[in-house]
Formats: C-alpha cells, structure tokens, sequence
C-alpha cells in the first residue's frame, strides 16, 4: 500500500475548497487544482499557494491521488474523459456509484464527506464522518489512512449504505434547511427578523445530539393541539404554497404519536 | 410599576422548569410551584427548595406575579378557575390570547420564550428570545425588567406578531425535527446509526446563523439532480408514505431556484 502524499483536486466548488484546506492543514500536499472556471481555479489555486489549470490536458501526472470533487454530472463526464492508469482516484459524491469511475484508472475509490459545506465558512473538519470505498482491499487501505489523517469519524461503507445515507441526509439538512426558508418568509408580514429564530434553530440541532427525534419533538401537532393548527392553517392563507406542507407534515407528525 | 421579586409557577413541564431555574437564577424568589401531578409538583417544589402544592385552592396569594405555564388548553381553564383579584399573572404561550387572562386578574400579560424545551436538558436562557405583552404599560414594564433579568433579548410583541412568530417557529423547530425522525428511520435499512447525521444537522442549524437559509440551501432538490432524486424515491418504496413528503418539498425547492 502507498501512503498518499501529493494530491490533485478536481474542482474548487464548496466541497474541493474545505477539503484541499483540511488536507493541507493535515500535511498533504496539494499540487494542483482543475477548475473549469479560471476565476475559481485561480482563486483556490491562489489561496492554496499551488499550481491551478482550466485544462484537462494539464492536469499533473504525478500526484498520489486525484480527487473528484465536481457536481455529480460533471464527474461521471470527467471520468470519461481523464485517463489515469492506474493513479488512485475517488470522488466525494454521497450519489455516485463507485463503478462510475472505473473508466479513467484501475484504482478507485469514494470519499464522501457528510457534511453540507460552503465556500466561505470555515469548518472543523474532525468532526465529520467520512465515508470510504474502494475496489481493492489495498486501496480502501490507503484511503482509511488519509481519511483519518482529517477526520475522527472515518467509516468503511458500501454502496447500498452510502446511497441510504446521502437519502437519510437529505431529510436531515436540506430539508429542514428549507423549513428555515419557509420559516423566514411566514415571519416577514410580522415585521419581525428572521434572527429572532436563530437560537430556537441551534437548539433544535443540539437537543438532537442528547435526545432522539423522536423524544424531542414538541409543538401543536404532536401535542394534537387543533385549535393551533388551524389558526396557523388561516394565517397561512397569504401563503397558500405552504399550507398543504403545514398539513401534511402535522398529520404525519400526529399519527407518530397516536 | 412594582418590582417582580415573589412568583408563583403553575405547572411542572418543560417550560415551568426551565423557566423557574433561570427565575432563581436570576435573584428572584419561586415561593410555591402549582401541578396537577402531585409527583410532579414534589419534583420540581424540592429542586427549587419551595413550596408545592396540587390544590388550586391553595395557591400563595403573596406573590408578584403568577406564571401559567401549563398547556394552552389547561391554561384558558386554570385562567377561568383561578382568581388572583388584581395580581399580575402571565402565561407562556405562543399561541393563547392575552385576553384569556381577563377572568382571573386586572392585570395580565404575556412571557412568551421562543425556544424548545426539555426538563432535563439545561439551557442557557440569556439567549433566549422572551416576547412580551402585557394589558397596560405599568405591567409592560414590570414584565420587561423582569424578562431582562433572564434574557438579553427582550421584545415588546402584539399578539399578532407573537401568532406569526410561533407559526414561524413551527417551521424553524417542529419540522425540522419531524425531518431528523424521518433521517433516522430511512437510515435503518442500512444498519447505520444515526449517530453519523448529527455533525450534519449541527452545521445545517450553525450555518443558518450566518447564512440566510436561501442561499445556505444544498442537495439535489436546489441542483434539480433529476437522476440523484429518483434513486431517492426509488429508495423510499420502503417508506411509502415519505415518498410524498420528498417529492413535495423538493419539487418547492426547485421552483425557488427556477
């Protein structure tokens, strides 16, 4: 097995910028970074003082491992089109299957980060769970030992498990993130900020850590609270898009509880 | 306006406990604590070190201010019950009329905490958003010095906004953590805990604190990843009746990105 020292990353979207930072904070070295964009390539090349290219064709040949970490089209494409030998590639997609990357190299893997990240804010990355695959027990090897060289929480998944996993995470991130969204428009006619609700939003997330979901719900449609319900029903009616979520979500959340 | 110094609680859940702990905290004297259950009253009388009582008859009637902070349903009923002749008395509901308190005193008001609570989890109440409303300006302002002594975000609130707010709420609160319900349980067929969501549904809550929730928006629904959202839905032909629920919020989401 071959300790993975140089690396090249493929992308500078939200997901290859927190990961090339983790990665060259754990001493890796990243040597290049591919952007279609060459503002973006550019910019993170820039701030990871490296080499950075929009061209496929430069893409350097020497690096340990090769990180795709495009949109999840964007990837299968890239694959493709790259031809690596027999370097170790992965790509960090929750979806993806693992064989969609056997057309560019004979060594392959996933590391999937579940995480939800953006460009700008910075993260611990310690703290979250990187799932690994890889089509020989030599190569999950070695991506067991990066991952770990970023991350307390690396776990061996297959497939089927990391397909349930990105679907589980969807109703845990940008489901509820969306919630938020509704939330923030059903405030606006009040005149009130959408700030006043931040520390109820953290406490919901930190209350998960302790208690179950299922213990930790509370509010009107749990408690069967129908006059509640349906005055939130009418105050709904300026927001006709959202009424049917409010049912829908209450009476799912009541029969839990019959 | 008189100073709050001498409060009597009535009830023993979440909200009371919570409440009457940061009440202590902050110098003010909980003299008897009210509850239907008797182990309950005991309970909470004996962590506060006071007086309990499950007799409505014996209610102190030396104290400032009374708190109902039982049930919205049980809180109209204690409020026709009970009569405080001109004490202050407050409930603690996002949702209960100010004027449901008429029956029971001259003098009411609303001590509204926006946040969700558990008996056992202990928070940090100075961060917690108190909304008030009282029937006149005296008992406003009796409320608003005794609010700030708890929380550093006090805010004078019409009902209607505090109704919007509550609504609001339940997006911001009650749904997401339908939402963490749903995670876990699709997450069980992959014999993964739980446990590996809960970095992702911190950062989906810390992001929103300095993200709006409508740029923080990630995943497939917000990319319009057709082939990802129907492996989702494929997934869920174990948990036929989430398959609605994912196609509907997702389907909204895309529409606010068209």
């Amino acid at each position: 097995m071959q300790t993975i020292r140089k690396v090249v990353v493929i992308g500078a979207g939200n997901v290859a910028t927190q990961l090339s930072f983790a990665l060259e904070y754990a001493g890796l070295q990243i040597i290049q970074v591919y952007s279609r964009t060459s503002s973006s390539a550019e910019k993170l090349g820039n701030d990871l003082y490296t080499d950075f290219t929009t061209d496929i064709k430069k893409i350097n040949s020497s690096a340990d491992l090769y990180i795709l970490a495009l949109s999840d089209d964007a990837n299968r494409q890239f694959a493709n089109d790259l031809s690596l030998g027999d370097k170790l590639v992965v790509h960090t997609s929750g979806s993806l299957e693992l064989e969609d990357l056997k057309g560019c190299s004979s060594n392959y893997g996933v590391f999937y980060p579940l995480q939800t990240f953006s460009k700008t804010r910075k993260i611990e990355f310690k703290d979250i769970p990187v799932c690994i695959e890889a089509n020989s027990p030599d190569n999950l090897k070695a991506l067991y030992e990066l991952a770990s060289k970023v991350s307390n929480n690396v776990r061996e998944v297959t497939s089927d498990q990391r397909h349930q996993i990105h679907l589980a995470a969807v109703f845990a991130c940008n489901f509820p993130n969306y919630m938020f969204t509704i939330a923030q428009k059903v405030m606006q006619p009040s005149g009130i900020d959408f700030e006043i609700l931040k520390p109820l939003i953290r406490e919901t997330a930190e209350k998960i850590q302790k208690v179950s979901p299922l213990e930790a719900q509370t509010g009107p449609a749990r408690r069967k609270d129908t006059a509640i319900m349906e005055r939130h029903i009418h105050l709904l009616n300026k927001f006709p898009e959202y009424k049917h979520l409010y049912q829908l979500i209450s009476e799912e959340i009541g029969n839990q509880y019959e």
